[in-house]
């Protein structure tokens, strides 16, 4: 069977809601992976049966009609759209001997609330009952909230996460304030180290509705990221408060509100708002290991978030700690501003080469061929969610196998220095960070510093103390070092919870991220999708927005539906 | 002939460089329309004979090749892609009978100097000999021209013009610097009257290489076009200097090169670009008429760039004199805001409804329905130049009696107000702009105010006198008043080389814009072209930048494209 047939009888099976009607039409082995057309949360439905009984179940994807967008009829596998009596979607379905391995159904707008984008934009023009133009209204646009005036949803944190959410709201006409704590819309990228650019493609990391251009360079420095980030949020119009600190919240079940208080560039403003959204990134919470020693050493030390620029080191001797995007690009800011450092990595680490992401994992969907090819980035996103964690896993290991293997004189050339070079686990590469939000380092340069010795590197042994002067190392060591720098990364999102809500919440809410793999930093059972993220959490009205670029950019989407759809009395 | 063998035909002919062979090709009345194609400058040929000459010339064109886009083989008309051994670009071809109504040819590139865009797009990583990372380097971008080094070209006036003709030059790797006497880019829009918005629809108004988003208005308000024109600036990271004015240039004929005098903030600096650019609209010279006793009116006057709103004149009456966009949106803003406008309209206006323009005018080419129809902004740039302008004067005069028709009851009511409803010299509506910069009204309001009185009138009498309380009419009418704006227009474009360079220059130059259409403001002889305008002038190295939005960002390709000729040495 091919895709179109297929999809008629997927839709007479759903219409019909007995479980063996739909169950038939899957692999025994295939995967539902529905966002919000059938069911109002993120999830994948394993297995015919239980796929069978998940699509009887029904509920908010009533009236559910899917069509084939396939131009080749003879196509096993392509884009679906379809819709619901609340909503309209697409997805990507793969036919194996006419039954489904994979289908994903990811809803896209709610009828009746569709976004005001290309045809149905604003006109720009306005009666303003106070005589207001776009600039007035603009300035006086967060000025309620300002008076105790609740948005409907309150984003803490103004980063990529943050601002890709506000802007879905936006469009959606969701009232919504998103607080930062930092002076500008941006400073999350400027204030980092000087040599920071994104580490993957252009075509990754577009925002939502507003692409960037078709001359932006492939990889954003980071200070350009920080200004277009500033551009998006005045482009849309969002609803900021900057220099806006969150110090608490608390939830009141009886009136489904949460209370939230601010520190508002010195002001207490307290907010009531129906739902809640963590979009704090990892950031706030930079780890750094307590080491013996540590308070007697002479020289400054600080965590990698603190680092600015190799400039200052020039002639010194620098201890970096970590063996992930950060520790290598330290590393070779360092090496660049003349001084000499030292890596200290302690445990394997996963190295991508650039052009490895780039031209093997990136190219068939997020690259300019695949621009050129009609794979909009909407088009990228679903074909990226069209597998399932399960089978993203297997082509992982496949991958990452290949990959070893065309990769492998670089791979020897610097396993050669000492380096210890992972591959994960089960050797599933890059599945590490979906896993527990692993680093890893995508090699624009280092590793060849690595190589001819400009970055020194001791690997695999513990740091057993630091000394007034520099670090004895397991086994007796010692480097001497003018500074140290720990690159080893940021705590995790939900010990926000924790902080600004309570223990107990926290513990009931459980960990973000990951997704039961069982493998090291990711416990199992399976759950399938990754945990508490851009769905409801155990604690109503509490969200956790987050993830790189490309995430944050579709997931956003999905995570404004479920808030437009509780704003709107739709879902519950 | 279908498109695809008349193709092959003319590459055949102009490779022959025989007039006749060309000639017989075309139409006796047949244009070819050729912006840099087959030489170095704008030109319309007009009849099969001068064609065919033309053709023979060669010169720059040499080696050229065309091929049709069409996708239907029995199309009469359709897009064109070409190339020469110079260069590659599109145009759009009018067959009837087997020979060629219009032929437009439109450079788009040179060969080995593409720009960095798409699959070319630069990476973002860089090797810095100083160290300095992408924001250290942009901060410093023009510090070499504060010292005296010299941009090849100097572009006088940062408006849309200037900073469009700036991103060319970027992108194709021209030393060039914008100047622009204001303290921020966009501050010649966000300075304007409060209520001002563009009147032409965001799919008209886009910016080379990075559009207007899907989400943007279709009216931009004037000081969200200012700071997306700041965003713009900023994104492309064009070099511009602000608070910077041009007090005097004079040209060394000798070497070359321009010696400019530049005030930058207090700061005198001379730079010698080879290249000097007037990009400076017209707003420079606001034209006020001198009217009898106008020393001796109490309250304020001004001209209509001086209003900014009408908030400081609630319950007062307010004369306003003149009767295109500036005059109506003025005269609204002031009922608006309580004031009580009278609008003296001295000749007759052409009015053109928001529904006529959107719907009627640009809707084909320049409208959501066009891109969904496939016609992408460059497409529908070629589209409208497709039509020579004795074309577009024919076809003009069509679609406004048909206008004129079909909004008959409009136009009445209006009429019936006393308002002198005008239609150009020959009824050619629109082609005004073109021939004199005349204004016009783009009905987003006002009409009706004038219909129900809200807006007073008087109309077709001159102004006798001014007087210390208002104004006498001609035929001794007086109107009491508080306050007058003159909404009476710029001067015109060439009047900065008179005072910039000499008057001599300007005199050898002549006058910008306008095609010699014979008509009241546009003198003949035929030009074919606007006079001047994007293109080589009797001035070497002197060249006129500007238009509307749309003029902007499609002459500045054809503009960048002359001066990189140069830069390179490819064109004298």
């Amino acid at each position: 069977m091919t895709i179109a047939p297929w999809i008629a009888a997927l839709n007479a099976a759903v219409a019909s809601s007995y479980p063996a009607e739909t169950a038939a039409l899957f692999d025994p082995g295939g995967f539902w992976r529905d966002f919000l057309a059938l069911d109002w949360t993120l999830q994948t439905v394993e297995g015919a049966e239980e796929i069978g009984a998940f699509a009887a179940r029904q509920g908010p994807g009533a009236g559910f009609k899917a069509v084939s967008l396939a131009t080749d009829p003879g196509a096993s596998e392509g884009f679906i759209s379809f819709e619901t009596t609340l909503g309209r979607g697409r997805g990507y379905v793969r036919l194996k001997d006419g039954r489904c391995l994979t289908l994903l159904t990811a809803l896209e707008e709610l009828k009746g609330h569709e976004e005001p984008l290309r045809q149905r934009r604003r006109t720009g023009l306005y009666d303003d009952p106070h005589g207001r133009n776009w600039k007035e209204r603009l300035e006086t646009k967060t000025d309620a909230y300002a008076e105790g005036a609740a948005p409907y949803v309150l984003i803490v944190g103004g980063g990529q996460a943050g601002l890709a959410l506000g802007a879905r709201l936006e469009m959606l006409g969701v009232p919504y304030l998103i607080v930062d704590k930092h002076p500008r819309v941006g400073d999350q990228w400027r204030s980092r180290y000087k040599a920071l650019t994104l580490h993957d493609p252009v075509w990754y990391d577009h925002l939502p509705y507003m692409p960037f251009p078709d001359f932006w360079p492939v990889f954003t420095p980071k200070d350009k990221m920080g200004d277009w980030l500033e551009s998006y949020a005045h482009a849309l119009e969002l609803a900021v408060w900057t220099r806006t600190e969150c110090t608490g919240a608390r939830y009141d079940a009886d009136s489904g509100t949460w209370t939230v208080e601010l520190d508002r560039d010195g002001t207490p403003i307290t907010l009531r708002p129906a739902q809640l959204v963590m979009a704090v990134g990892n950031a706030g919470f930079p780890r750094t290991p307590q080491i013996e020693g540590q308070a007697e050493f002479t020289g400054p030390q600080m965590h990698s978030s603190q680092f600015t620029s190799g400039e200052a080191y020039a002639g010194k001797r620098v201890i970096v700690v970590g063996g992930n995007n950060s520790a290598h690009d330290i590393a070779a800011d360092l090496v660049q501003n003349g001084a000499a450092p030292v890596l200290i990595q302690r445990s394997p680490t996963l190295i991508v080469r650039m052009t490895t992401m780039t031209d093997v994992l990136l190219k068939p969907v997020f690259s300019q061929d695949a621009v050129d090819r009609g794979i909009s980035t909407d088009l990228a996103d679903l074909l990226l969610a069209s597998n399932p964690l399960r089978l993203q896993e297997v082509n992982s290991r496949r991958t990452w196998d290949q990959i070893r293997q065309d990769e492998a004189p670089f791979y020897k050339a610097l396993a050669d220095t000492g380096f210890l070079v992972g591959f994960g686990a089960d050797g599933a590469g890059l599945m590490a960070y979906q896993r527990a939000a692993s680093g890893y380092y995508i090699d624009v340069g280092a590793c060849q510093m690595v190589m001819d010795g400009r970055i020194a590197l001791r690997s695999g042994k513990g740091i057993a103390r630091i000394l007034p002067g520099g670090m004895e190392l397991e086994g007796g060591e010692v480097l001497e070092a003018d500074a140290i720098v720990y690159a080893t990364g940021f705590g995790s999102m939900e010990e926000w919870v924790a902080r600004l809500i309570d223990p107990a919440t926290a513990e009931r809410v459980g960990r973000c991220w990951g997704y039961g793999s069982g493998t090291p930093g990711d416990p199992g059972p399976w759950q399938g999708e990754l945990r508490n993220m851009w769905k409801p959490t155990a604690q109503p009205g509490l969200w956790f927005m987050g993830g790189n670029l490309a995430q944050g950019r579709f997931y956003s989407g999905l995570l404004g539906l479920q808030l437009k759809a509780r704003f709107e009395g739709i879902a519950a």
